[in-house]
């Protein structure tokens, strides 16, 4: 459970964490339109491995985001190849052509290589401190916020319940298992994590949540456009210890939550954006939730593993060290690829399953 | 003639605008194959006019740098068709990667819609009082000198001489009014100076040069890039007067010129690289020198187009006003395509035409 402390939204606002509410129709059709897009025709092989193998998509592409191109390119190429299909007839000229560049930006803002540069563009957005907060009435913050909206529903895999989480982990893993042998048939090198001899599927996914995922809900968090519910009554109080941040912060700093005494609950119209001593509600987010019992998980997971591998061959094999090159080279593949290209293929970061 | 003042460059540094003397073999390679790729395969037809009549190639790139991805994937294509072709065998694997991506990063440089955003950010480089001067041994400041390059060689028609230059621009506005004339054809309005029954040929190059290549070939000059011959002996005061500047600063401003007594055409090892006050060298620019006239040449016909039109039809035409919006779209027009599309072909920057 978190305190609202957003710019972009006051604590008693209506709107809080609802997007759909403060973008335009059109806005907000087009985010659904790329959600469903964003990964059509995916051949289940990573950018870095097209771009490697010089496959025909990397050369039409030159390289740079070739397979959210495909996609977006391929979506739009079916959209237009039967009048039947033209679902957007009742647009006029002017709406289909930003309808179209909203769409093609939201899809190709799903290449992971870009996920840092989206994240500090809107971390300097919607920083607590100097931040301008989000301009709802600003068409480029707007596009922003659709963005990062997107990113998350892509990757967001480790913010479902356990067992989708685990049934995602799973094909995604498998992908990577087929690209691997592929690699290996080719006599190219096993990218990272997708050796099937050597699994290592706890170290993938808590790596990913620790690095990408953690830090851009955290951030998407921080202008208050996480969905959740409002914690009515005084409840609050006992569940503060389940209070847990990933990513950005450290973990076990509840500093801030523990300097709260004062809440407030109830519709306050006085309630200041800051929140720092004054009135402040609460709000329960279960991809939050479910992204800090799936990091828990994997965390213990490889603990375990760690153990059993200790009492197993204490002598035999000892931990080798891992050179930077190689740390390097894992980060790059997850944040070139990895997970992202087939993140979970939804929206359901607004929607999350409710296990 | 300018004084040289760069911090590129000192004043007697015998690679004063070689660009080729500073960078490595494999990049100037690079370039040289991007000028001859650049423009392959073009349809004569500009990317707004693709984007606006949904072409295939632009629902291929999503809109974005249609035409350039295209002369770079298809240049790559043939040139992967034919084992005959490669004529890269010789490059290492590490060597080949690196050629293809400064190749592609050259020839999408071309897109005149990214002009000014290559423009301040070498500005911000080279200024002269808080840019930091070219770091020839950063590949990210060579890379960004080789696309000023490939820019400066792609529209240096007006920077010929006017023999060369007004067949470019008879070259141009052929394409231009086909263009045109499909888009009446089309029913679409006729984009500006495509229209073949009312030519605006000085117009079109004048504010080109005005807008466009005169503060490119400035930008360039500032960092001592561009390429001319020493002034030796005191020759110089005479043809002082030549001496004016197209594009950044006010062609009428000699000031600077003016103050200058002193002159050294001599190797002198002591010269500052700030100049005032010091030994400086002058340095004569045959681009520079045709950009000039060519400009001089385009402002001339436009008043005596001006006269001619106020002498035969003083009363019945009057001058309509030109709105804001009709100006921005000009200029976007010629910011987004015009001759940048299809400007010289060559790398003729480097080597201008001895006329």
């Amino acid at each position: 459970m978190g305190y609202v402390v957003s710019k972009t939204y006051s604590a008693t606002e209506d709107h809080y964490g609802c997007l759909s509410a403060n973008i335009p129709a059109l806005e907000l059709m087009a985010l659904y339109v790329a959600a469903a897009m964003h990964d059509y025709d995916h051949p289940g092989r990573t950018n870095a491995f097209l771009v490697a193998t010089s496959a025909p998509q990397a050369v039409l592409y030159n390289d740079r985001s070739v397979l959210e191109n495909h996609h977006a390119a391929s979506g739009w190429n079916l959209f237009m190849s039967q009048p039947e299909y033209n679902f957007l007839v009742n647009l006029d000229h002017a709406e289909f052509k930003r309808f179209r560049f909203l769409v093609i930006e939201a899809i190709l803002a799903t290449d992971l290589k870009k996920h840092f540069d989206f994240l500090s563009a809107f971390n300097s957005k919607v920083n607590e401190d100097i931040g301008p907060g989000i301009d709802w009435s600003n068409e480029n913050d707007r596009l922003l916020v659709c963005q990062m909206c997107i990113k998350l529903a892509d990757i967001n895999g480790p913010a479902k319940c356990k067992d989708l989480h685990l049934q995602w982990t799973e094909g995604i893993v498998n992908e990577f298992y087929e690209q691997g042998d592929e690699e290996s048939s080719l006599g190219l090198p096993t990218s990272p994590f997708m050796d099937r001899s050597a699994p290592q599927l706890a170290k993938l996914q808590e790596s990913f949540i620790t690095h990408i995922v953690g830090p851009l809900c955290s951030s998407y968090n921080s202008a208050g456009l996480m969905p959740g519910r409002w914690v009515e009554g005084a409840q609050g109080e006992e569940e503060e210890e389940e209070e847990e941040e990933v990513g950005a912060r450290d973990s076990d700093d509840n500093e801030e939550d523990e300097d709260m005494t004062e809440e407030d609950t109830s519709d306050s119209s006085e309630a200041s954006r800051k929140g720092g001593g004054k009135k402040r509600r609460k709000i329960y987010c279960q991809i939050t939730q479910h992204l800090l019992e799936n990091h828990e998980m994997w965390k213990k997971v490889m603990e375990e593993e760690q153990e059993k591998h200790s009492a197993e061959e204490p002598t035999r094999e000892p931990i080798l060290a891992i050179t930077e090159e190689e740390e390097e080279g894992a980060k790059e593949e997850r944040g070139g690829e990895g997970e992202g290209s087939r993140g979970s293929g939804t929206t359901e970061a607004q929607e999350p399953c409710t296990h």
